[in-house]
């Protein structure tokens, strides 16, 4: 029988780029602040998310969480990012614990990283012959508050592994585009993430064994800063874009 | 002329060491929720923490802030961590931006890192044949929400350095007692942090000069696993204690 998957945010961007490609994958539970506008396949539940109470009773009978939900805008003020990501993302994981769901995927951001672009190496680390590399071991470097709130949230996770044995893994996702990679825009391009990738890492996520990890979510572009090793070893993940051999 | 500087949080067990050996150093502006009930040098300030128009009022004519404020209960409740400690936190960086401070000294704890202590490592890893170590650079990981509240202040002091150019140390403190290391608790001996010690090593957060830094706060004990190399490096932090030499 298909894994039962509450998908929190499932009317943002990376849930259409995963339920594009998964609609009939899973069983579905979607969850979102506002009713869809469009058919999505299985359940959906209009609820905030930070709701505890209607979070929790989201996750009744669920194997997988695929959290998406907050404020997903760079600029996103403070108190926004507080509330939605930060105390969000905590009551998922704590309602995760108390309905004893397995694991829980997070989208964390390139966000939470940004000022690893200093102005030493950019733009020669958005190029094919700099050898730059992040991968996921290093400490975060936010850019705005929103990747303050994703970091936060990879920490959330980290306890929630560590002390309530959650199988938890934050992703770090670059730039989603749908058809094509950013036109003019080095650093979107070596950070570019396809839908069908996207979808690809997500399936592998939930599919995957794992205690708690951190890995980088983009395609497999000729340049990029992000290391894929990880999301390789741990999840098998076979990107099949590449930004380079786009026009 | 004795730099001028605001500590929050003064009247906590960190704010008394610091301001036993430090009294007559600086010019302080002392700020608690609640007022003296001893006598304290300099001027005492009222306010909570997270009253951003108390705390930037209290940063006038401010060089360096030691930002102690917070629940410092490692049991304490989100509501609380999340209000007091990530926001409060947050409040107190916004500030130093806006009004011009130099400097941010951030207590960090030893519970920002806690979960590396596994079954697998202790009780070995308190002892001195071990060589287990942890020096500043390693990713967080809490062994409750307090710790994952200090993670999260000191992520956000790295955006503000990055992206505000403010000088921002996070001091991830071990185990402060006076007078004697505590008796039969190897771990708080590995970590020990002695009152005379604790105050050399802000003294010198307030004095160095560096950009974004995160050190371990302990004293010269015999065994330790946390690495001194930094603040030693950076701060020239000089310890004189050492729990192996007491009874």
């Amino acid at each position: 029988m298909a894994q039962s998957v509450l998908l929190t945010g499932a009317s943002g961007r990376v849930g259409q780029a995963v339920l594009g490609d998964l609609a009939d994958a899973y069983e579905w539970r979607l969850l979102d602040r506002d009713p869809p506008t469009e058919d999505l396949p299985g359940e959906f539940v209009v609820a905030d998310i930070t709701d505890d109470e209607a979070v929790r009773e989201a996750m009744d009978e669920i194997d997988v969480v695929v959290h998406l939900a907050g404020d997903p805008r760079p600029e996103a003020p403070w108190s926004s990012v507080l509330t939605n990501n930060i105390d969000g993302t905590r009551t998922v994981y704590q309602a995760a614990v108390e309905t004893g769901v397995e694991k829980v995927v997070f989208a964390s951001s390139n966000h939470a990283v940004g000022a690893y672009e200093t102005d030493e190496r950019t733009p020669d680390m958005y190029r094919p012959h700099d050898e730059f590399l992040l991968d996921g071991t290093e400490l975060p470097r936010p850019t705005n508050l929103y990747g303050v709130s994703k970091a936060a949230g990879e920490t959330l996770g980290r306890y929630y592994h560590d002390e309530h044995d959650l199988s938890v893994i934050s992703v770090r996702i670059g730039n989603l585009t749908e058809g094509h990679p950013p036109i003019d825009y080095e650093r979107g391009q070596a950070m570019w993430l396809s839908y069908r990738d996207c979808a690809h890492l997500f399936d592998r996520c939930i599919q995957a064994d794992y205690g708690y990890e951190i890995v980088y979510g983009i395609s497999d572009n000729d340049r990029k800063y992000y290391s894929l090793e990880r999301a390789q070893e741990v999840l098998d993940y076979e990107p099949q874009d590449n930004s380079a051999e786009h026009d």
